[in-house]
């Protein structure tokens, strides 16, 4: 059956398939450099973002596209700020670190980076010169780890307060076509490319076979992007590869047609099956972990219950709670139907 | 016409770009872990190295290989010997001291590393203790920058000197193909797999949409390599594709047919049209500069030939000598045809 | 007044200042190798650690010891298990991280690491194999951040736990000779030295100009440490400094006179000194914060008798309680007098 | 008898150690910061330099000031161009490479940095864009490695080469007493902070126990520094120290009295008895290797009498030469005397 492992665990939309069958033949400069399929992308992006003025660069994915992005932003000496199970905390293999910058954890539990935990973080490592890691960058992830949806009024908050202190903001996108298109976002693309130091829109999680798009509105990250996705070991040589795929992600088709582009209309069905997902095991009595209204939807159940939907649906298990219960992760991508939903739904009937 | 600047300018060959299509609906595990295609790749490749003991693993491209793997060969005192137009010391944007390990290079200019210069550097090195990096591997590729192509007598010759001196040997086979299916190759495979701490096999340059395969004899490495790709930032989610494209450049197809692996057939393409190419110019009076039996040609001629050629044919001009004249390169890949090599050689013609 | 600032606020001890001014005019090679002092201070600390089989090698501070020594204990991609206030998760800029290393921090608040909270690290950073920082080692101080004297049951538990998941066991000794000169103290050095990866014995708070001198039982840092040191800029060119000052610490002059060498001499007195503040301090009705038996004392006060105590007599304050009341540092070194205390307790009079 | 081996083999010059001694039982900050050593120490190398608007920060010996100061000069993808026997590419085991940073050698055989090899090392570099590392400063050494004296002319036009493109510039000045006071100088301490990006003033090779004095215009390094020399292990407990040394070093004494400071003075020792050692060599015959005016002389000899300069007068050999004879050094200290160069003379005439 369909398994809900994660939004990779297939290749490619077929839009996105199709336009590397039909470029395939093509002969192209290499490293994303003056190819006109990296150039269009680049320019739909940018009108997506609503800006001229950002640079939109690739990567293969999103541990690279984190440590090239915050290798720029942050000094030798700095540090970024991020909630305690942030991505570049927890399962990032110490990349950051090995990129010689450092990982300031907040104590925020729900995935959502605040102000006031910001702040604390702030105070202590600022309290003793320096002798500490200056943080100069927060990191926030759109969706959050646990698949939580920022509004706008928690997103202003933060980048209030990061700009207040003077530090750069980086929005982790690896899930931002679920975030904003979840019934819950109240956000836009334009708002927070106007915010964010740099950002990025993720294609791995959202039908691409790999790569995110960086938007990067910070001067000295421009100045240092090309470079350090080559000395990071980032860059593509077929770097158009990174081109077609964003191309086809955001060509919504003739204009006036009214057509979503592909990159939203996939990330809207991931969440839509991902909602009836949520809705029927609620309407068989399991209970959710924590609310998520994305992509990614975590359950309580039994440990037969989570050994059964890991061997079935491939959920992985997340947490073992302290009553011995387990919490498991059903994913849906932009690939999952109807039918694979109603089976799953079968499977917990089942057993539940 | 067609454009001879490099062979990565065309997307992925036939069997490769059938291969993703067809598996692209299946569900896989990530990381290449798992997945059915990582592990026949690892197999088939297993096979054409004649050994079981060795590791595969995948790297997205060239520098990431190089990196991750000196990295994992090399402690961070450490360094590594390889001739002065080594990739890794030239044309990776100082990438090895971004992962904190020195190139040593040496002065050999052919693109050869002896034993001679080798172990001048060596002497060199270890003549003040400690206050030196020490060298611990050494790095040739074949073929070399210059499309030069190892014979076994010269590879066994630089690896019989560091066995002696307990350094490990490390093959950049971002042209491997190329090399071993030169008409000048006396090597094999085995016979490299055979001696080798690690090499890779690259795929980037011969028909892969991106990727090279990574085989590991070193014990470090094998325990290290796991963590340094995702470290490192090369360790792609959807893995599976690496699988696919090498499972699809290795399969000979039903035993007993003695069809040839699509990746030695085309590497054979690109080298016959690359000669092809070669004695054409030289037929038409343009001199070779150097001597290469590989997919790269090195040819003198005028600034004003330079130029037309890179204009109409994409060579890039590699080297202005004294003289005023310039050496330009050639190079054929898995896609060039008799045709494209014929219109190049009447552009010549016309221009001679 | 006497400041009760830090205990590295003085110079040398007599017995060291003399040994420097006694040695001057000697001409010796450099780096702490091949000089006579370096060696006899090797010879005489290994005695102290009743082993012969170890290296014992110098750094020029507490933040270079730490970072060589665990950059030399750690690979790459792994990291060092410490309480969330050890030294080189809190006060040391990032340095681990500027090496590539990582800290994994638990959750324990009382500076001791316990085996509980590093098996809850230890299970959660190898729950997803190589996508987080595997752990390699376990960092503790003695005595700790606040004061801490480790008692042997509490020691042999860490090292009992890191030995059964094949973890090297670093004691960062900066304070070392206060931990086992403490009335609660029950470890003695070899007991130390022999469960211990590496350790170092602190001297620039302890009565050195500076310098720590590094005990190294673990083959792969006793092989990468002349490198290390060198190589992350440790390495003191008048290595000789470092030799004749733990060679005076640590001569205990003629054998049968039962005289105690300077070292511990000087820790004692530090002990004794803090140990009658406290006990002063008591007395007058102020409260300690937390409990340390060794020559850092912590006690609540107001924020204007935190403000005096700094202003005065050098204390730092440390944290800013709930309620508004202030944590402050007393601190005593070697140099600290009955007539400092005395003085100081004077001033605690006053103000209460 | 006296031993010619280094610069750095004695301890402390008479008032450096004076100093010592009389600020001993001093209580101060640490850190360098606020002590009033370090304040006046400071002041006087502002003077001495003619700026007023430059940091002074201390480092506690060659490698920590080189490393800290081209991190901070540097960006992660950028190199420095220096001469291929620059101690950064030679002697100090990677250490720049493991702050991730890359040195770019010139082929410039004598030690000083030309316009034209920097040129040819900034074309070749910026060639590929991206795909190589970027020159961002330039390295000289005053003296040279091999003793050379900078003439005022040599120096401007790296400077003013260095400024055409853009780059900043680094003086290292671990001999910088020696160079000035060299009868070939004519270059000023004025003049050279006038033009360096940074510079530093070494003590090490000059009468201190360690220590370098590093003197900073540019507005990033001064920015960095202090993080960095913390995060680079290099920041000394009891900064006094430096503060302390540095002070009596600079300190001439009463104004008007005409004294020069003990810095200036020890050094001109130093080149005083190497040159008067000098001439005595080649009085007997001695063949000088290169040409130096400073306290590190080269000579030519056998083989014989190389190892028996080395045995008796503690000289190194740098070199064999093609025909089998060696290249010796004697170096001359703040320590040499008129007795200690007769023995010199003596031995050489016994042995030629």
């Amino acid at each position: 059956m369909h398994q809900f492992s994660t939004d990779y665990a297939e290749g490619a939309a077929p839009e996105v398939l199709a336009a590397l069958v039909a470029t395939n033949a093509e002969q192209h400069p290499g490293y994303t450099e003056g190819d006109p399929h990296c150039e269009r992308a680049r320019k739909l992006i940018r009108a997506a973002c609503g800006r001229d003025d950002v640079d939109v660069e690739f990567a293969i994915g999103g541990t690279s596209a984190n440590v090239v992005a915050l290798n720029g932003l942050l000094r030798d000496w700095e540090g970024v700020i991020c909630t305690k199970d942030g991505h570049i905390n927890v399962h990032e293999t110490g990349a950051l670190a090995a990129a010689g910058r450092s990982v300031l954890p907040t104590q925020d539990a729900d995935g959502f980076l605040s102000p006031e935990q910001a702040e604390r973080v702030w105070r202590f490592q600022t309290s003793t010169g320096r002798h500490m890691t200056r943080p100069a960058a927060v990191y926030i992830s759109d969706t959050t780890e646990l698949g939580g949806v920022w509004t706008r009024e928690r997103f202003d908050a933060i980048c209030d307060w990061a700009e207040g202190h003077g530090l750069a903001i980086f929005v982790d996108g690896a899930r931002l076509g679920s975030a904003l298109t979840s019934p819950e976002n109240d956000l836009t693309l334009p708002h927070i490319a106007q915010r964010a130091s740099a950002l990025y829109i993720g294609g791995t999680k959202n039908g691409a076979l790999m790569g995110e798009a960086m938007v990067i509105a910070d001067e000295r990250l421009r100045e240092a992007w090309p470079y350090l996705i080559k000395e990071r070991c980032g860059l593509l040589a077929k770097g158009r590869l990174l081109g077609v795929q964003f191309e086809a992600l955001f060509d919504a088709g003739r204009e006036g047609d009214g057509a979503e582009a592909p990159y939203w209309r996939y990330a809207r069905n991931a969440n839509e099956q991902a909602l009836s997902l949520r809705d029927g095991l609620m309407g068989l009595g399991y209970e959710p972990y924590g609310h998520s209204a994305s992509n990614q939807q975590f359950f309580t159940c039994t440990a037969e219950q989570a050994e059964t939907f890991g061997r079935e649906a491939g959920c992985e298990t997340f947490y073992e709670l302290e009553d011995g219960r387990r919490v498991v992760r059903f994913v849906c991508s932009w690939a999952t139907t109807d039918e694979d939903v109603a089976e799953a739904l079968g499977l917990a009937e089942r057993i539940r």
